[in-house]
């Protein structure tokens, strides 16, 4: 092509590919490339704006490293995260919602009732749920690994005062699909605002936090995996999650009890039983695999 | 928001601005957000392929330094650098084409006829032209600031044997508008294939070459910048610059001379006379200011 223009350059891009080229990467280059063309038409975009932008990427790559994932958090503050989540959600499953960069792989296999919190000051939390299949029967021995931050608001990776596998637990649903445990709240938190994706939030008017969450992988053989997040219908954040995983199947009320009505769960609970405490109950529903 | 869905998403993203944030980040950041949703659900993009888009990012992230931007060559392969100067090119001026990553600023000011070529065996040319208004009227003490590869196929900043200001010079328009200078021939050449951006182009099927060109930043006081490139009509890869830089109203015919035909230019030459040359005619017309 010897005469590029803003009209003929998305069809140009495309035919500079070779023949063999694999269709899905032609499809999603070809895109990228027409939604990346139409936001510079419809903004004419300037130099000027294009090289803050190219800036900012260069900031993020020098921000990011083993510890700590701009590019991700851009993702996620974006909304495309979440969207990639909701694309590949089964409506007859729970919803899925972001993995977030603080999970740790190889979480201790615990017992059912074991406590997550020991040591540390909180509201107690004791959540129970039975995983399921469409039809509502229960799947015994599905893996559910758990993870949350700490009540001073940190993930485990992020502070140097915690054990690498503090509050991170892997438990195994029993014969009746249920699963159960206790642990101290997690608490809102924010994002790091101290990069290039901080730079957006100022510049928009948005805040960095994201409600408090308890982080669930469910695995069950002959199943599809899910990723999700269990939120409290009290948390301030709750309708401007900064990452956008709030769906109305993921937010349970946390029913506060007294330390009296600490219930007979029928299996051992670890932690403390003597004061009070909310109980959460969230069920979780799997679809079979292709 | 407490259901976000695939639906309500970027809408949701709009919502959570400040009611003070500049109507112009608004309007570039819902664009973006816009299309980046768009994409995502119109390929059903799944999450390892969105893994893949990271890790690409932060491979583009480490890769790049003060010499390297792969940044930039992405923007550039995806033809979203070009698009920017065309969005801003003006129909009556000259047309704009890429910056690159090679400019050098404070090139050395040149008197006409100076020669960009010496020390370096190639095919000698002599480029002559005439900054003008869109009126065709000349425009007198334009800068005319050229840069362009050695014969081996590098610019000065990636090639240790040569000076910095290598193959770059700043010329000033005559009273008559004129520049001319002698250099030799600068050649096509690939842009860097050893990072994502070389995956890329590797998974596509698409070569990694750009047309021999001449880069040219045109600056003259009330006028618009011009920054754009002289492409010879014989190239091979005219037809697919892997940048998408080539605009009709850019290439030129080199035309090839004897020896004997060196010109009376009028003007002192300082370099070599005696050998076999092309001619390359490039007039630049530059559009008032706003």
């Amino acid at each position: 092509m010897r005469n590029v223009t803003t009209d003929n350059i998305t069809e140009t891009f495309v035919s500079y590919f070779g023949e063999d080229t694999d269709p899905r990467i032609l499809e999603i280059m070809r895109s990228l490339a027409k939604h990346l063309h139409e936001f510079a038409k419809e903004t004419e975009l300037t130099h000027e704006e294009w090289n803050k932008g190219l800036e900012f990427l260069r900031w993020a790559g020098r921000i990011t490293d083993d510890k700590r994932d701009e590019f991700v958090l851009l993702s996620d503050v974006l909304g495309l995260s979440s969207l990639v989540d909701m694309v590949h959600s089964s409506p007859e499953a729970t919803s899925s919602s972001v993995l977030g960069p603080f999970h740790i792989s190889n979480a201790p296999p615990r017992d059912k009732g074991a406590d997550l919190g020991a040591g540390y000051e909180g509201e107690i939390i004791l959540v129970e749920g039975v995983i399921k299949d469409t039809q509502g029967q229960p799947i015994a021995g599905a893996t559910i690994d758990i993870w949350q931050t700490a009540p001073n608001g940190l993930y485990s990776s992020q502070d140097p005062d915690q054990d690498i596998y503090s509050f991170h637990a892997l438990f195994t649903s029993d014969e009746n699909g249920r699963y159960g445990f206790t642990t101290v709240r997690p608490v809102s938190y924010t994002v790091p605002t101290d990069g290039p994706v901080g730079d957006i939030l100022k510049a928009t008017g948005r805040h960095p936090w994201r409600p408090s969450h308890l982080h669930y992988i469910v695995k069950a053989d002959g199943y599809r995996d899910l990723v999700t997040e269990v939120f409290p219908d009290d948390d301030p954040y709750l309708d401007q999650d900064t990452v956008f995983g709030v769906r109305s199947d993921l937010v349970m009320t946390y029913i506060k009890q007294s330390a009296e009505s600490f219930p007979d769960t029928g299996y051992e609970l670890s932690g403390k039983v003597n004061e009070p405490y909310s109980k959460v109950d969230f069920d979780i529903v799997l679809v079979k695999a292709h």
